[in-house]
């Protein structure tokens, strides 16, 4: 099953996508649906299907919708870094023993279609396809099977970074946090149709050449992983999102290194749930 | 002016200190107060005057009330690293160019005479007094000035590391977000009473012996030049919170590392504003 948060005259709206059509549903966002799913003690689509968020409306064109980001409001929003083993051995590291893990925050998201800003401030802006967990459940010291089990899907992020800010200190946060910077969506695609560790090929593509490649199935640290040791630190809850990391081909790693600019489409694409594109504007 | 937030049989309520009494504020808590000000385009304090939220009830004995984080809901925490001059020069560092960020999420946070939980995982729970900045207005791209404008006023904090969590990768986050893991409180003094970069000794006792002593007008980056620069890549609201780091004297630095345990009694102050004092529970 596939979930939307879609912008209204008067804030959101969860939506339940079938092929080309959008059911609205009597839930004002995707976490909203996810924690009602909780309440009522089933999945997601269970929870659809019972009419736990009933049907609000007639089905409506999915392709007239603005789009918000999926879940617009998390309490939180988890990142990895390195989590890719092919590109963690072409730079030689070692793999590591635990995730590297900082965090946006619910401000920091764009939706799937909107325009980025390129801040005046910023002097390189860098792309990063990456699968985003979607939680399900709270969870507090899950193990893995508990962790496995409080997934709610997967959806489509990039974790767009200001390279030089994130550089100015040992702490990434301020050149991951930029108000709207981060495109999450088009839609929540539920673990029942992908499991809790899908193998998926991302890729990013900026303005027509493909940047980064890669598949889920070389992630170190796989979700259920993610997401049990991040619950023995902190209280995970429905809506909560978990970057997982990027694959080579970032912007800062290139010679001369290279970054968005005004006029560039971004691209970012994972194999089975969808597509952001975003159009870069001069802020 | 002193503002606390205290918890009652159903939820919590600001409250307005006034000598050993309390009067009770129609609003639930201190952000609530904070944001009620900036609507009505007051000072905290004028606000309170101006009947803005006005007495929910009389006043009441301040030593019977169970006290909460001072704000309970901050949208964002930010936390600064290395800060205190005295500190940075002993250890044979140069002085930073740019404030090291991370932050902590609102249920990092622990009432002011709460017990800390010391979790089973963590092998160093440690000490850092902090004083802590009280955003009281929307600001983004603020100048100097008008970040200065910006700050509600002060509160005392406890940045209290999982530091064997904080080293195992280069991102401090899951050493600092343990669940109720940072007092912070009793009240927040306002900037009308302290101005926007108070010069205050700040120190921190383990069961007795004074383990930390510093003063905030060693701040490499005082409390208006860090709004200012948060303001640049993030948007802050009345009730964020902004920890300014934490002089000499942390466990992990002394020989051997020595952490909080059962039964310790942990006691953090700012002169001028207030104690926090927190027993130590193993969890």
């Amino acid at each position: 099953m596939r979930l939307i948060t879609f912008r209204t005259d008067d804030g959101t709206r969860a939506g339940v996508v079938r092929g080309t059509e959008v059911t609205p549903l009597a839930c004002p966002d995707v976490g909203a649906v996810l924690a009602a799913a909780q309440a009522a003690e089933l999945t997601p689509a269970e929870a659809i299907s019972a009419g736990v968020c009933p049907a609000a409306g007639p089905a409506v064109g999915l392709s007239g919708l603005d789009l918000a980001p999926v879940v617009p409001n998390p309490g939180k929003v988890l990142c990895v870094g390195l989590n890719y083993r092919p590109h963690i051995a072409e730079m030689g590291h070692d793999e590591p023993d635990h995730p590297t893990l900082f965090n946006k925050w619910a401000d920091s998201l764009l939706g799937p279609a909107d325009d980025l800003e390129v801040p005046p401030e910023v002097e390189l802006l860098d792309w990063e396809v990456e699968l985003v967990v979607v939680v399900g459940r709270t969870i507090r010291r899950a193990d893995r099977a508990a962790a496995a089990a409080a997934i709610a899907g997967f959806t489509v992020g990039n974790d767009v970074s200001a390279r030089d800010w994130q550089n100015r200190t040992t702490q990434f946060l301020q050149g991951k946090v930029w108000p709207g910077s981060s495109p999450v969506g088009p839609w929540l695609v539920t673990a029942d149709d992908l499991g809790p560790a899908p193998d998926l090929e991302v890729s990013c593509t900026v303005s027509g050449t493909r940047m980064q490649t890669g598949r889920t199935g070389d992630l170190i640290f796989d979700p259920p992983t993610l997401l049990a040791y991040v619950s023995t630190f902190t209280t995970l809850q429905p809506g909560d999102l978990v970057f997982t990391g990027t694959p080579g081909g970032v912007g800062a790693a290139r010679t001369p290194p290279i970054g968005l600019g005004d006029g560039d489409e971004l691209v970012t694409t994972i194999e089975a749930i969808g597509t952001l594109r975003n159009r870069c504007v001069a802020g």
